[in-house]
């Protein structure tokens, strides 16, 4: 012992370092608390955490996280058909339908092209998001594909390369615009630069 | 849906929420990363959670957390039986053993003097103290006590009240060096703080 924790304790801090964000010092701290915890609240949680990865599916729309099919926003009549919004990952979906003002469809890429990660265009939902340019929306026309990847390298990478398979189709594409602070991650940007930079959104 | 999470990952968020330090965004970024990940790994994290609060309980003599009755501290016959170290918490051990030049026992308090939130001596573990001090430990008797609560106001009061119920017994009494910044908290001291602190104690 001394220097070492016990296994079972061990066990859970390693299982805690590996959630992003989290080092070995707050892993130790959340442990401890599960520790100090109740039986029943140590159930609930890891009750949660299997739930999760069981009830929740990629949307074959989509490709959003949803417990449906399809997924709620596909579903939903009261939306724009007419609109699609492309984003590398079902996170990126969450800070757009906070800011408000978005009415339209998603589409979730799946990740962004990096060469250097080995990710090629085939490895996106990018066939997918042609399907559905193809078949239209419930009979209704797509008129823009707003592409709300993020604004680094492998987004604008990624964007261009969606913007190259879409023009032929001669429909609408614009790029969200550039309140976003370069180089961050969409995923943490606040309602009003997020509100702003769909607002701001222009035709590449 | 729109402004609302899928069930499921909301039941999740919510969990992770309730964890020291984690609040909605980084609870929203850690149940994406659980989704993210395969299901063996959801599987192994949640099982980790219940295996740490079956397999682990506190040892039946120093109270801090173990998989072994007694501890591997209290039962390491290399260990200075007249040397006990009173904590408040179980996870304040684990700097204090990181630390390095501690070679003796432990008390852990379970907690502090605390009027605002309505914990008495009665709810600490000082009877089971007084009880250690009384039969010695196998038969060794113990030499010194070192109070190495927090420096703030609760381990202060702490620290005073216990000195008031070993002084009679004729025991040396020690507080830990004032290395550690005051109104810290001891789980997060670094080594050298800790070893100084340890070194410097004085008696009270």
């Amino acid at each position: 012992m001394t220097n070492e924790l016990a296994e079972p304790l061990q066990l859970l801090v390693d299982e805690f370092c590996r959630l992003p964000g989290i080092g070995r010092k707050s892993a130790r701290r959340l442990a401890f608390h599960v520790l100090r915890g109740t039986e029943e609240d140590a159930r609930r949680m890891a009750e949660a955490i299997v739930q999760v990865r069981e009830r929740m599916s990629h949307c074959e729309v989509c490709f959003q996280f949803t417990d449906r099919q399809p997924c709620p926003v596909c579903a939903d009549p009261a939306r724009d058909r007419g609109l699609i919004c492309v984003v590398q990952e079902p996170g990126d979906i969450f800070p757009i339908e906070r800011a408000g003002g978005y009415r339209g469809l998603y589409h979730v890429l799946m990740g962004a092209l990096s060469p250097l990660k080995g990710v090629g265009p085939e490895s996106l939902r990018l066939a997918e998001l042609l399907a559905r340019l193809d078949q239209g929306e419930d009979g209704d026309e797509v008129r823009e594909v707003i592409l709300a990847t993020n604004p680094d390298v492998e987004g604008e990478a990624t964007a261009a390369y969606t913007l190259r398979l879409l023009k032929p189709k001669g429909i609408r594409v614009t790029r969200i615009g550039f309140g976003l602070p370069v180089g961050g991650s969409l995923e943490y940007a606040d309602e009003v630069t997020m509100a702003r930079a769909l607002e701001g959104r222009r035709e590449i």
